[in-house]
C-alpha cells in the first residue's frame, strides 16, 4: 500500500488524481490533503477518502471546513499547515499539484521531509529547479514528473542513456489562439483565450497555454527534472495533442510517446513508477485520427515563448521573475483589469528591470518573486 | 572490439552493416563474410576489411572468388561453407542477412554454435521461430531484429515491462500498389511492384511489400521475437514511414520510433546494444512533414497479408509453407512467368493443400519448405 498526500486537491490534478486512487484501493491510500480555498470540495474529499491530516490555505475559510468534518481527520490551515501536510511523516509519495508559485515551498518540505514527489507544479522546478533537485539528490528521493510532456520524456528516456540524448522535444497544441495575428489578439477576451482546444485544464494555465509561455516553462521544468542542457530542449507546435512528446538520440532514432489527451495517464505512471497499470481508458485509436502535423513555432506571434527562452538561457533568478510577473499579469488579465497582449508587455518591462542574482538559497528565489510581483502589480495600475 | 560476420554481406542489409563497420573501426571488426553468388562485390569486400573467413554458397563461382583473392582469408563455398562461416570460432555478433529461407540454417548454426544473431532474415522466425528461440535461450544468446519495425518494437519495449504490453503495432508503407484497385492489379508489371515508395530494398522484399505478405511475415517474426500472443499484434498502414513501429501499454500509453527511413539506423543499434553510437546521418525533423497518417489496410485488396495472418494463427508448419510458396512464386513473377495476381492465387491453393505437422525439429519445417516448394512449382508451371 502506497500513502500518499495530496497537495492541490481540489483542483483539476488533484481531483483525477483521486480518480485514480478511486480506481486502486489496495494500492494506494490518502493519508493527507491540502487545498487553497475549495472547502467544499477538500470536505467532500475528506469524507471520501479520510485522510489523517488535510490543511485549507485559507485561514478564513477553514473554520467552516471544520464544521463539516468529523473525527479522524487532524485539519490544519494556512502557508503553514499546507507545509506540515506535505511532510507527514507516514507518507511516501506527495503528489504536488498546487497552482503556481504557492506550489514551490510545500514541494521543497516534502523533499526535505525525504519524501518522493509526483510534480504537476511545474513552478517548482522553473523557480528554483537547481534547488530542488539538489535536494532531491541529498535525501535520496525522485521527483516524477506529472505534466504530460515531461511524463512522456520520462518514459521515452527508458529507451537509451542519458549522455546519448540529442534532443528533447515538447509538443504544444498552440493553444486556442494559434493562428490569431497580433492584431487580432488585441481584442481577445478571456473566453476565447480560455478555450484551449484539445486539453481541459485550470485557468491560470489554460491562459498560459494561449501565450505559449507555459511550453517555455516546460522547457525550463524539463531543463531541471532531466538534467539536460538547454540547447538540447526544442519545441514543435503539434495541434491535434496526441504525441506528448519526443526524444531524439544520437543515432537518430526518434522516440514519441502518444495517447488521447487524458491526464489520469501520466499521474497513474507517476504514482505506480516503474510499474504500468491497467487503465480501463479508450486507446488511442491512429486509424482515426486525420493526420498529426507539426510547425515550428512562431516567436513573434507568441513573444512569451521567446521570454521563457531567454531566461531558461539567463538563469539566475530571471525565470522566478518571469513566473511571478506573469502570475500576476494573468491574474489580472483573468479580471479583466489589462489586455491580452497588456501581460507580455507589462513582464518584458519587469523581466528588463531585474537585476539578478545566483541562486544558492531558496531565499533569493523568494526575494525575487516578492520583487517581481511588486513590480508587476505596479505596471498594472499604470494601466488599469 | 566486437568481431562480427556478415551474411549475405552483398544484399542489401549486408552492404549497410559494411558501412556502419567502415565507420566504427575501433568498435567493429569483419571476422567472415559470406555471400551469394556476387563473387565480384564479395572480393571487393574481402580486400578491404580482410575477414579470416569467407564463403559463396554459389560453388560455380567460388573459384572465380579465389582468384581475385590473396592469403589471409580462408575460402570456403557452399551451403558448408556458409554454415561454417555463420559458426566461425572467433565471432561475438553474426549479422543475418541471407534473403529468404536459405537464411535458416546459417542462422541456426550460428546460434548452435553460442553466438548471438543480428536478425535481418525474417524467413528463420517465420519458419522456424519457435525453435530458434528455444535454441537462443539454452545457448544464452540473443538475437537482436534488425528490420526497421522489429528494432523499433525492441527499443520501445524498454520503456514498459514485457507482461504489460497491450498492443504492437506495426507500421506498413502500403507498398506501391496501395491505392490500386483488383482490376488495376491485374495488369501490375514487376516494374510497377518494385516501385516502393519509401524504402530501397532488394526485389524479393520489395514485391513483399507490394502484396503486404511481407508485413504479415513480421507479424509472425513478432510473435518469437517478442514471446507476444498473436492477437495482441496489429498493422496499421502508415505511408509516410517515418513511424517505424508502436507499442501500446496496458496503461494506455502508446511509445512510437520514428525516423528517417535509413536502415543502417536499427542495424548499428543491434550492432552496438544497449549502446547508441552518433550517427552522423540527418535528423528527421517533423515539421518539414505534410502530416503523419495511419489506415486500416484492407484485407481484402492485401488477400497476401490475410493469408499471413491466417498461418500465424493456424501455426505449425504452415508459416513455413507460406514463406516457401510466396518466395517461389514471388520468384516466378520476377521472371515474368505469371502475374501479379497469380501470386496469390497459387500460394493459396498450397496452403489449401498442406497436411500440418508440430514443428518440434527442424527437419519437419525443412520438409514442409521442400514440399511447398515443389507443390507451387506445379501450379506455375500450369499457368505459364
Amino acid at each position: 500500500m502506497k500513502k500518499i498526500v495530496v497537495l492541490g486537491s481540489t483542483g483539476s490534478i488533484g481531483v483525477n488524481t483521486l480518480d485514480i486512487v478511486r480506481r486502486f484501493p489496495k494500492q494506494l491510500q490518502v493519508v493527507g490533503l491540502a487545498a487553497g480555498n475549495n472547502h467544499l470540495l477538500l470536505a467532500k474529499q475528506i469524507k471520501e477518502f479520510r485522510p489523517r491530516v488535510a490543511a485549507l490555505f485559507d485561514k478564513k475559510k477553514s473554520a467552516l471546513l471544520a464544521k463539516e468534518i468529523s473525527k479522524g481527520t487532524t485539519l490544519l490551515s494556512g502557508a503553514d499547515g499546507v507545509a506540515d501536510v506535505a511532510r507527514f511523516a507516514d507518507a511516501d509519495l506527495v503528489v504536488s499539484a498546487i497552482v503556481g508559485a504557492a506550489g514551490l515551498l510545500p514541494t521543497l518540505s516534502a523533499i526535505l521531509a525525504n519524501k518522493s514527489v509526483a510534480l504537476a507544479n511545474k513552478e517548482t522546478m522553473v523557480m528554483a529547479g537547481e534547488i530542488v533537485q539538489k535536494e532531491a539528490k541529498a535525501h535520496k528521493v525522485t521527483v516524477f514528473p506529472i505534466d504530460s510532456e515531461h511524463s512522456a520524456i520520462y518514459q521515452l528516456l527508458l529507451a537509451g542513456k542519458r549522455d546519448e540524448v540529442a534532443k528533447i522535444i515538447l509538443t504544444a497544441s498552440g493553444g486556442p489562439l494559434l493562428r490569431h495575428t497580433e492584431k487580432m489578439k488585441k481584442s481577445v477576451t478571456c473566453e476565447q483565450a480560455l478555450a484551449h482546444p484539445t486539453w481541459k485544464m485550470g485557468p491560470k494555465i489554460s491562459i498560459d497555454s494561449a501565450t505559449l509561455i507555459n511550453k517555455g516553462f516546460e522547457m525550463i521544468e524539463a531543463r531541471w527534472l532531466f538534467d539536460i542542457a538547454p540547447e538540447k530542449i526544442d519545441v514543435v507546435i503539434h495541434p491535434q495533442s496526441i504525441v506528448h512528446s519526443l526524444v531524439e538520440f544520437q543515432d537518430r532514432s526518434m522516440i514519441a510517446q502518444m495517447g488521447l489527451p487524458d491526464m489520469r495517464v501520466p499521474i497513474a505512471y507517476a504514482l505506480f513508477y516503474p510499474e504500468r497499470k491497467p487503465l480501463p481508458f479508450p486507446s488511442l485509436d491512429l486509424t482515426t485520427l486525420s493526420g498529426l502535423t507539426f510547425e515550428t513555432p512562431n516567436k513573434n506571434r507568441f513573444p512569451m515563448l521567446q521570454r521563457a527562452m531567454d531566461v531558461l538561457s539567463a538563469g539566475d533568478t530571471y525565470p522566478a521573475v518571469l513566473n511571478a510577473a506573469n502570475e500576476e499579469a494573468v491574474g489580472a488579465f483573468l479580471q479583466k483589469k489589462i489586455g491580452f497582449l497588456d501581460m507580455h508587455k507589462i513582464v518584458r518591462k519587469v523581466l528588463d528591470a531585474h537585476v539578478p542574482v545566483k541562486v544558492a538559497k531558496i531565499e533569493a528565489v523568494l526575494m525575487a518573486d516578492r520583487w517581481a510581483r511588486l513590480e508587476t502589480e505596479k505596471r498594472i495600475q499604470k494601466i488599469s
